[in-house]
């Protein structure tokens, strides 16, 4: 989840200057409308050590109007707090109806803390998230906008920014034991992190991941957030609550993220090349199912993709390995009479593989937030809320030890219109190319927005999404199958163990 | 709060007869609406052994159309179940829109044998719980009516059953060696059930519990239920969902708990007796709350109860015996300014005692289901969540290490009305009664609905209500101070083993 913050995003002084200042201008209209509404603002700033924290708040002290917007920097929790239950210092520390608070040093940096030092187990690290959800819930049934940004930062940038603090005999000084103790913790905090973030982003109160690096880029992108939701917030409440529920929540800082656009489509295998590896990891897949099989581990294989990307070679490509008895390929179009007749995640339930079995989905649940959401076939709370039910049905699979894979097959937009007009001169690859097809491309760039935003949310290390430069057909089966020979490794390591 | 089914409800044959064949055709209407709306209803009967879900489930496929609506009966986990995640029996058997599945063994089962055996801890029972939650809300989510029944036998009515089977040659083969056994974890489960029901009353989902010795009431009652929430759902379709929002949630099974008509207000106290009661609970409490400063544990006391129920004078004894350096009494009026820019709640987090200290509420924050409930003052969403954010918020004190107890001071309607005349003539208490007093009693109907509720929805066994006979100030004064003094010696105790 955190891929979307690791793609070196900067923002020019000049560029800075100009948007800072219209930014500025739009907050303090904001505010001033938000002081006469009945509900309050919760900003909470967290993230990784180095990730500018402080920087992004103190911004955005400079640009609002700090009358009716409050700091809360909380620290180790005082006599009088200790001898409370844990929250009290939150309650009141709330901020009023009209008014911001703005958290460094929230609700969550004790269950992270205590959890990546060990001091708690994961369930009772669940039990703190449950409490978490519980007290947004309870605020934002109140009105209350609940605004959470995570500020990111990549190990190597850490540890550059920690020998840059070093070197210089100006800033020595700011690097404590403490700094170099986290860095070697950064796994484990990244690890539960994502799982704090995964499980406590909801429709209501959604995180939103910041690449941290450029103080300039990051600080305008809260900044922007902040103030789209506040204007939308405030916007709902003026023109009541069912306008607001039918309004698309904001998301236009989630295509900054142009995860797809870092990828490199220039990567390529020559054919001998790939035929070698194909047979290497073909057999080794052979082996690697058998294995799995034997230990009674399933797999579900997701592949989505731009039309045309190349969905159905690569499944050949693995299944061609493996024995038609265990897997199942399974093509999802438009849902049947039964199907529609129940929710949208009881056809995937349906499917569910015996122990040992292989799932291939051509397509999948991930329609909800892709052709579903883009097209308006689902609402936007529908496919907002989506994101937390497609995680909740991964981790029911994966609490059942079951391996879960999931493709995205990425092809620029040239190379699109190559290959549909090539399959249309190909007498039998004609059927697949349909009107549909040349409209879809018109809506390349929201379906752009709506596959970063699907990866931010619903890519974790145990159920992770793989993008796959598919430019070149050939590069890409290879980094699919190698990728799934991969996993099964680990997973088959982990069980010998 | 399973006291409101103790109390001992039955039906006469043939009022049961002329309700059932009325039910019965009303159903049966409501079905044949259901089956052209698109979504579906879910009916779980569960609760303890001999509650009579069995006989509950036959009356309603009596009473119902049975090719709409389907019984589901879980056992242990088939093979083809033991292959895929927990939850995948409960999907392929959920019904499709239009139709009725009535569940007998959900997924409350396991998890609450589970834990009543100790094959799993609390924290483990409290994941199961999320992910019920996140199913139902899934379900509910979309449009999925989810209704939720609980059948209750207090522990002599339980006892009874089998003993009455057991002398029966007919019947004697009915009774197990297991029936035995779950007679003998009988607390246990009824402890484990609280917290389960508690902790998955959700607004959209919420538990009714039903008296389940006369299976005519139990019947009756769980298909009234049934046919209301029907009613309402279909209603709130046809009419649009923010129609729905503003509806009344039906709650017309709680008046017929009857809790408060079942306390003896006959009881009493006569002077002398009172007075060495008095005499000696006010030395104990004297010294029971000196080991509780000691041991640094706070109490929070809460007093609810009808206009000149007594309350003050209550309150007057008690504090009698404490010191003045230690308690503080608050009264609960009209919010100020300061307390209504934030949460209802924050006002009472605002007064969290520190540690050692007892707080003494007179009225609370169960305003929110009392008189804002009746008065309108909070709309029926509001209220209604408010069940669960005040068990949340009694549990953030609980997990504190709190001592909570509330009371309900009752008396009847002459009594009232004689304490008001009383009140009138003397010069120093006229000052309490005012117009609204009167009003208020033209409202005891629905405010006797509204205790009921609250008492079933937020009696729990760490943060009980006691029901106080108060037609006798003597005996509510000693009840009080009696309960208090025990509700310490059990806290000190634990600290202590």
């Amino acid at each position: 989840m955190f891929e979307v913050a690791e793609l070196g995003h900067t923002v020019e002084k000049s560029v800075y200057r100009e948007k800072s200042a219209e930014l500025r201008a739009r907050l303090l209209t904001i505010q001033s409308q938000l002081k006469v509404c009945p509900f309050s603002v919760i900003i909470i700033i967290s993230g990784v050590d180095g990730g500018g924290k402080g920087d992004v708040i103190n911004r955005l002290n400079e640009w609002m109007d700090v009358h009716y917007m409050r700091t809360i920097a909380l620290g180790p929790p005082s006599d009088e707090e200790r001898e409370r239950p844990k929250f009290w210092r939150f309650w009141r520390t709330l901020p009023a109806k009209g008014t911001i608070g703005v958290y460094v040093g929230s609700w969550y940096s004790d269950p992270i803390a205590q959890r990546v030092y060990q001091k708690i187990d994961n369930n009772a690290l669940q039990n703190e998230l449950i409490q978490i959800n519980q007290l947004e819930q309870l605020l934002s049934d109140d009105n209350t906008l609940i605004i959470k940004c995570w500020l990111h930062l990549k190990k190597e940038a850490q540890i550059d920014r920690l020998k840059a603090l070093a070197k210089n005999p100006a800033t020595k000084w700011r690097v404590t034991d403490k700094d170099r103790q986290h860095l070697g913790l950064y796994d484990d905090f990244i690890g539960v992190a994502e799982q704090v973030l995964t499980e406590t982003s909801k429709a209501h109160a959604p995180w939103l991941i910041v690449e941290g690096s450029d103080i300039r880029y990051s600080s305008l992108t809260v900044g922007q957030h902040v103030l789209e939701r506040i204007e939308q917030h405030v916007l709902q409440y003026n023109n009541g609550l069912s306008a607001a529920a039918e309004a698309e929540p904001p998301n236009s800082r989630v295509e900054q993220y142009n995860l797809l656009d870092a990828l490199d489509l220039s990567l390529k295998l020559n054919k001998s090349d790939y035929r070698k590896q194909l047979e290497k990891y073909q057999g080794k897949l052979n082996e690697l199912s058998r294995h799995a099989l034997a230990a009674k581990r399933s797999s579900i294989l997701v592949f989505e993709g731009w039309d045309a990307a190349g969905k159905g070679g690569a499944i050949r490509r693995l299944i061609e390995a493996m024995d038609a008895r265990h897997y199942q390929v399974i093509s999802i179009a438009a849902p049947t009479d039964e199907e529609r007749a129940h929710h949208y995640l009881w056809r995937f339930w349906r499917h569910m593989p015996r122990a040992g079995q292989v799932t291939i989905y051509d397509r999948s649940w991930y329609g909800r937030v892709l052709v579903e959401r883009v097209e308006g076939l689902a609402k936007p709370q529908q496919w907002q809320r989506a994101y937390s039910e497609i995680v909740n049905f991964e981790e029911a699979m994966l609490a059942h030890g079951i391996v879960i894979l999931k493709f995205w097959l990425h092809i620029d937009r040239d190379e699109q219109i190559e290959r549909f007009k090539r399959r249309e001169q190909i007498s039998y690859k004609q059927f697949k190319i349909t009107e549909e097809d040349y409209r879809n491309r018109e809506k390349w760039d929201d379906y752009q927005k709506a596959v970063n935003e699907m990866i931010a949310r619903t890519s974790t290390s145990k159920s992770p999404w793989l993008q796959v430069e598919a430019n070149d057909k050939y590069y890409a089966r290879i980094k699919i199958i190698k990728a799934y020979c991969e996993r099964l490794e680990k997973m088959l390591d982990e069980i010998n163990k």
